[in-house]
């Protein structure tokens, strides 16, 4: 079942049945480097985790290294749930943006979206990021690019995008840093806060809004800000499938309107996400939904690992991972095609057969 | 199962696997205000029935009342079988057509197909439909509407729908009135018999075919004679969803057809029920169907609640409900996409969940 965040079910419904093409979003910033950070990924090669979970994604292989990217804990990717969902009931189409990735991923046959985008750097030494220039090649892409499918699915697989998107929304003057999520169920509040503090101080006095973000934020945030306000004229419908990260690009979107003195036409634009962020106690989702200026329909994925009993999967429940790879989108794509919550779940219980 | 009440199974057969549009046909015969006339939707509310069954296939909510409407006798909507193939099998599409509501549906995103078209009067005093005019909306739409999916499912939301249907039948000079089905169980035929006979009689004397249904029909009947006469020309299949009211308008077209000295190409149409109306005593859809001077496919659904003991599903077996909102059709759909009477049960039993 897909549950109402905000607004009603009605954008959710009418995209039942519809194909989906799923864009998957992929960067790396250093602030990975920063130790005890994000658990999203292989410590030491936490910055092949957009290579890998792309690669899984779209092949069920992960080839840029001989296992699937598990945490120190043993949490398996959310692309399990996104790779559960495609072979279940398929994507009509996946395409990857490479947004900045350490390594591209090993793939043929596959479109992944090339803009010769780097890595950004750690955001408490400034992250070097040509905002206006992304936010441009966003906005470019945006109108350019026709989805061969009904709908657009948006999902993202970026290593301590938490914090960048925390720090961001800090940046654009919002209060609103106890409001975002973490990979991890007991937050590395002491650290992501310190690398925030140490961001954040790195633009005092600096006015430019852009300049501002470009410091402290990461590339899939400001590339996508563009996509979606060059999109925004079009009948094709946009749905975010993320957590806090998600919402923070939409702060971001909602910001570039103020200082533009523009309007966002959000109709065709909503938010899905997992039951785990929906439900998180040390996060609010909603909260960071109503600091828009615009109204936006969201929504999370009725979806657990209740039907389970495998010990890595019960960790979701327990509040590690939470989100990722478009996990929340992908199961209401798959929720919205018929499938069940014991299909799903016994898929994913299959990739962790040994 | 699908069973063939006339012609061959190939019709069916060649949809096996592809996507419909699913059109839902809307309106209100103030009809409704004869006490006893019809069970279908609640006392004092029926009016409002064609606006809480689109709302519930729509987006799994009934927004215009506080609950699914239901007949005194606790025999729930048909709109539950739809809906539950929608979210088993979605349809490619549902779109509404408003042929006179007295409350529209309160949805966003949903098309609804707005004619200007205000509810039609009781017949025993006179219906005042512009027939003409209506029936060549429907022509006009029929002519204009590409249907997003290989095929279309009509179905229908009008309470009252079998009296006024029977009494057009009869005023077509066709002699029918016995084969005519209820929503009841034990047809209240000395009502509907009786305003019938009142209908009949103020149109005695009148001569032009659409004078006499104008005053003795409803709107979903004549809009849809124009969509089959206007859509005649294209590939698209049209399966009409219903029962007996789906045959009269079959017999309207027919009547029509007749009248400007025409001939239907009918190969592209079809009609589907529920195996309720298939095998009803008291009505006789195959008599209907042979007063027809085209061959025409048509089938039922071999579905039945004989794996549940919910006792308000119960009561679909003992006669009363039948069919309705497109049920039969849509359990076709249902039926060749793969879905077993088993998950059916299942999922209409899951609404009915406190």
């Amino acid at each position: 079942m897909i549950k109402t965040l905000q607004g009603s079910i009605d954008f959710a419904e009418s995209l039942r049945g519809k194909r989906a093409t799923f864009l998957l979003a992929l960067s790396t910033t250093k602030t990975v480097e920063i130790e005890g950070i994000t658990q999203a990924g292989i410590p030491e090669l936490i910055h092949l985790t957009p290579t890998l979970d792309s690669e899984f994604l779209c092949t069920g292989e992960v080839r840029s290294i001989d296992n699937i990217a598990t945490t120190p804990k043993g949490v398996p990717t959310p692309a399990l749930l996104t790779r559960a969902v495609h072979l279940l009931r398929p994507f009509g189409t996946i395409e990857l943006l490479n947004l900045g990735m350490a390594t591209p991923p090993k793939l043929d046959y596959f479109t992944c979206h090339d803009f010769a985008i780097t890595p950004s750097e750690r955001i408490d030494r400034g992250a070097q990021i040509d905002a206006l220039g992304l936010f441009e090649q966003g906005v470019a892409f945006g109108k350019a690019y026709e989805a061969p499918d009904a709908y657009i699915i948006l999902g993202e697989s970026v290593p301590a995008g938490t914090t960048t998107a925390s720090a961001m929304v800090e940046a654009l003057g919002y209060d609103a840093q106890a409001m975002f999520s973490s990979s991890f169920r007991e937050a590395p509040n002491a650290i992501k806060e310190q690398t925030i503090a140490q961001a954040l101080k790195g633009i005092e006095g600096v006015e430019d809004l852009f300049e501002r973000v470009g410091a402290v934020a990461d590339n899939m945030l400001l590339f996508n800000a563009g996509f979606i306000l060059g999109s925004s004229g079009k009948s094709t419908k946009i749905v975010l499938a993320g957590g806090t990260q998600m919402a923070g690009l939409l702060l971001l979107v909602n910001s570039i309107v103020r200082y533009m003195g523009g309007k966002l036409e959000s109709h065709n634009l909503a938010l899905c996400t997992t039951k785990w962020v929906a439900e998180d106690s040390q996060s609010d989702i909603q909260g960071l939904l109503r600091l828009l200026d615009f109204p936006i329909n969201a929504y999370y994925s009725d979806f657990d690992f209740a039907l389970s009993d495998h010990p890595a999967l019960k960790l979701y429940d327990e509040g590690e991972a939470k989100e990722g790879v478009g996990a929340g989108g992908a199961l209401m794509y798959g929720l919205l095609n018929g499938l069940s919550k014991e299909a799903i779940t016994r898929q994913v219980e299959q990739f962790l057969r040994p």
